[in-house]
């Protein structure tokens, strides 16, 4: 098999390269990565807490649209420009800390798009947060 | 009519007290205010450019999300516990900057629930990036 | 301007074509078409109604791919071969029936990806249904 | 535990009793239920089939947002009034036939909302259409 392996550190590593710098400050961490999967593990920053007490949902939309640039990357072996198409956030319950973990999966990779799902569950383990997302291959 | 009419200047004063500090970096300035309306100006900084050149998505997500919550006030005349159900976003065109302009419409309020569509519009007055979105009234 | 023009009485015309018998079934009217845009009416046809007393909500998210295709159709000035990747339907309100009204915009058709947004109206005028789609081009 | 327990035939047998007549029409089979969760059976018929050759996206939409009608009849015991507030579905792959099986999954169930996920598999075993869902209890 002749698709070269991105290892979770070399993903790490892609992050500060790739994605604009209010995203680096997230301070995502890389725990695993597998051909189409990646698990990120996310704090959530007192930066990140809005009014109620909670991480904001704009955190958690961003962190799933970067969980799946990387699921991608971790995919097709190397950073390829691609786009987001769509992207389809449900908010199941609120996300409270100290860090939340990030799990996105592509579910398919064709030659022009790309279909993803990203869930985010709790320090409780619980699903907080789920989306899905349609991307292009440039 | 009783309810309290909120102005684009009482929006503006209520970003930092409301949202997260990740959030008010954005720097949205709310040019317009209208009941269940708002238009913010938001400019591309540099910490939302990614490698490809153009504000990243998830500053758009986010934005979208946040001028929903202004105009859920501007529609209630007043801050209420709110939190998001749902925010889909659709992704048109690259936005380049050096502003884009958002714009949030709530398409019905009821006891619970509320709707609301995102448009946001580049330099050039086209359309960019739509989102539609469910809020839950707690 | 060298686009043909397709009439409404053109795109009623293919919608035995084009769409599965099931789909033909809803009986939709092309009440007018323009390039990227048409309108048409829907009955609510006792077949449709749910033991809410209303139309059921898989007919509206029927309607509003159906509707979407034939303003693709209005758009490129012919069908051609296209696939939905995806259809987002928020449902604001009950339609009562005995029509409704939708409304397809396109709102970018690129060289492989078309985008659009679909409302429907009740009887009353007022929005019941929104979806906003992404249309692949084959 | 006092919750009733639904089986796959008590589904079945409301079938005719909740969903509109277009929607029986679709001929949907319930496989296997179990509180908030359902396999459903559906078959290609040809009404189903548009001038493509595989399965409308309407009728895989309709199925998604009745396979979780009946996951939520699963999770709650009986039938409750509710509505569907939104819908998302994004298309990965055609549906041939002659059969697709439909997965409905509560993934959280509140006091007013609750949130699914619907797969459907086509006959080969790969996932064909994903949907997430956000319904209000009544």
């Amino acid at each position: 098999m002749s698709q070269p392996t991105i290892t979770a550190a070399d993903l790490q590593a892609q992050i500060p390269r790739i994605f604009a710098p209010w995203i680096v400050a997230l301070d995502l961490q890389v725990l695993r990565a597998a051909p189409g999967e990646v698990d990120l593990s996310m704090p959530v920053h007192a930066a990140l807490v809005h009014v109620g007490g909670v991480m904001c949902g704009q955190a958690a939309m961003a962190a799933a649209d970067t969980a799946m640039v990387l699921a991608m990357m971790a995919q097709l072996g190397e950073f390829r420009p691609m786009t987001t198409v769509q992207l389809n956030t449900s908010f199941l319950r609120p996300v409270g800390g100290p860090r939340c973990e990030v799990r996105a999966r592509v579910l398919r990779s064709g030659k022009s798009l790309a279909f993803g799902q990203i869930d985010i569950f709790g320090e409780d383990g619980r699903l907080a947060v789920q989306a899905t997302t349609t991307y292009a291959l440039l």
